[in-house]
């Protein structure tokens, strides 16, 4: 008996996709990116997607708080409309309950919700409730709109590669959160930002309203090499990226080394920050730059695209380049 | 502690609705019905709705098939769409899988999607695949397209109540399958009717595109009783329905008849038939009738609105009347 483990989450939906045969004419992208994309009248596209987080495989109630998984609920789900320069406008919400989840623990996670429907103007529209003795599962299925969509499959030889935010501090966050729940002020950063990551929206909302010309895009949710890669294959060219210009939040290189912890292994393979990654031509940069400036947040240059090869080259500080391979990433199954 | 189970589904999505704060402005429909309904251009509204089924709350894979559960896991939210008089267009599939699950379940999970898609030009347009070892659950998002929206709120005193198809099946398939997996021939046709349901997706089709007056609709997946008391609470109104009308299929007539098995409880509290339940002016009895007809799909009248008492009478056979109690459906939680 074939095991799905074998294939791994992205053989699997590959395996699965390639089963499908009904095709709406007027789908612009079916399954492989972020969202599906269709329009939905002139000049204006839908995109949607769907998230499922579940206990002990997601998240630990031990470790987190009602609230804040309300909170990363929405965001995870949200990330995605972002990854394709949309604006997220209604959930629905499935949550799988068992006996032990309390009316009081509900109340929370809809303040959590709410927190995120608010900031970003998003209708919690419907959803369902069901009972789920052995195991407490939250979907959150997303539609949202964008006029310009950026998929993973635009990037050319020589665009430029950039990052928002900072890599490796939810991975960094999750490891330290396993050893123990307190810690000083650094470490409760890195906490937050593993337990309650911030959807990129209005990154997106500036890359999609400016006149930019982004080439592709994807949400650092796997790692930034994995995501990279992602953009690689469906682009069909290669990457340099260097080890000196991986962001890093002064929180993350403190804790790194104040403890001896090898900061390459989050930074490039570090799972759920949630930034955007992108690529654009060399004569947007000036733009990009005004833009994020002005915005008061942080965009990053970290790589750049190649023709060939077809892989992701990390350029270390030493000058030497190694091949990064493809999947380092979490293989849940 | 106060517990899900005191408040049941209702009363839980009641709550967690009320605590909900923001509000699309162009929404024209929030929580509370089948669908969310909002806009997306003139004359045209989008309808979407969730639903999960979890692995012994919804279903025994001991008395089911992995192509049937596909088929109902898309049917079931399919449904939701055919109650707003809606067109399915696209769902997005969520699927919890513990190790158990092999690849050769999905793919005979996913022929069964692949039915349902082809059947009604539905895509499966995305989806997340999660690991869930302690409990196997889909989750599938749908979203239609709906010109005319019919909800539950406009049933009117003197309107008469129709039902598609027959009533009871399910439930009384249900029954017998905890007994038995085996059965006569009308056993096997109780069976499929619980375990692989038709969305009536057709029928609404055929309401939606008539010049009928539909003042509500429902689909029956909680039971009769339960959803006429949907459709009375919404539109503030009482309804009378009689025992002798209730359709029944020859298969469930016979099983009971041969059993002594009591119908009304099937007829009148059985839920997941996914029949549609709607009202409508006697005016429009006989093009109704007609339009039916040239189908070839069964439509019966059950009842009719009135005013008061705001409570579901039924008349029996022998001619006295009795009130319905307002929930003797199941409470999973």
């Amino acid at each position: 008996m074939r095991k799905i483990k074998d294939l791994g989450e992205f053989g699997l939906i590959h395996h699965l996709a390639s089963r499908l045969k009904f095709r709406s004419s007027d789908s612009i992208l079916g399954i492989g990116d972020d969202c599906a994309v269709y329009p939905v009248k002139p000049g204006m596209n839908q995109v949607t997607s769907t998230d499922a987080l579940v206990e002990d495989i997601h998240f630990k109630l031990a470790t987190t708080t009602p609230e804040a998984l309300g909170r990363k609920a929405l965001s995870v789900s949200l990330s995605d409309i972002a990854a394709m320069g949309g604006t997220p406008k209604r959930v629905l919400v499935t949550l799988g309950l068992p006996k032990k989840i309390s009316v009081q623990f509900l109340d929370k996670l809809y303040s959590g919700f709410n927190e995120i429907c608010n900031q970003f103007k998003v209708e919690l529209a419907g959803g369902d409730t069901v009972s789920s003795p052995k195991c407490f599962f939250i979907n959150v299925a997303v539609i949202g709109e964008a006029k310009r969509v950026f998929t993973r499959e635009g990037a050319k030889p020589g665009d430029l590669i950039f990052v928002t935010g900072t890599l490796g501090d939810s991975s960094l966050g999750l490891q330290l959160l396993s050893k123990n729940k307190n810690g000083r002020k650094d470490h409760k950063f890195l906490f937050k930002r593993h337990l309650d990551p911030t959807a990129r929206v209005q990154e997106a909302g500036i890359l999609a309203r400016s006149k930019l010309e982004i080439t592709s895009m994807i949400d650092v949710s796997d790692g930034l090499v994995q995501d990279l890669y992602h953009i690689c294959k469906a682009s069909k060219v290669g990457a340099r990226i260097y080890q000196d210009r991986l962001p890093q939040s002064p929180e993350f290189a403190r804790t790194c080394g104040r403890n001896s912890i090898p900061t390459l292994p989050h930074l490039l393979n570090g799972g759920e920050d949630y930034e955007l990654l992108f690529t654009l031509p060399a004569d947007g940069v000036k733009n990009l730059n005004r833009q994020f400036l002005k915005a008061k947040v942080l965009v990053t240059q970290v790589g750049e695209i190649a023709l060939k090869p077809r892989k992701v080259l990390l350029e270390l500080r030493d000058g030497t380049t190694k091949t990064l391979p493809e999947s380092e990433g979490f293989n849940h199954f």
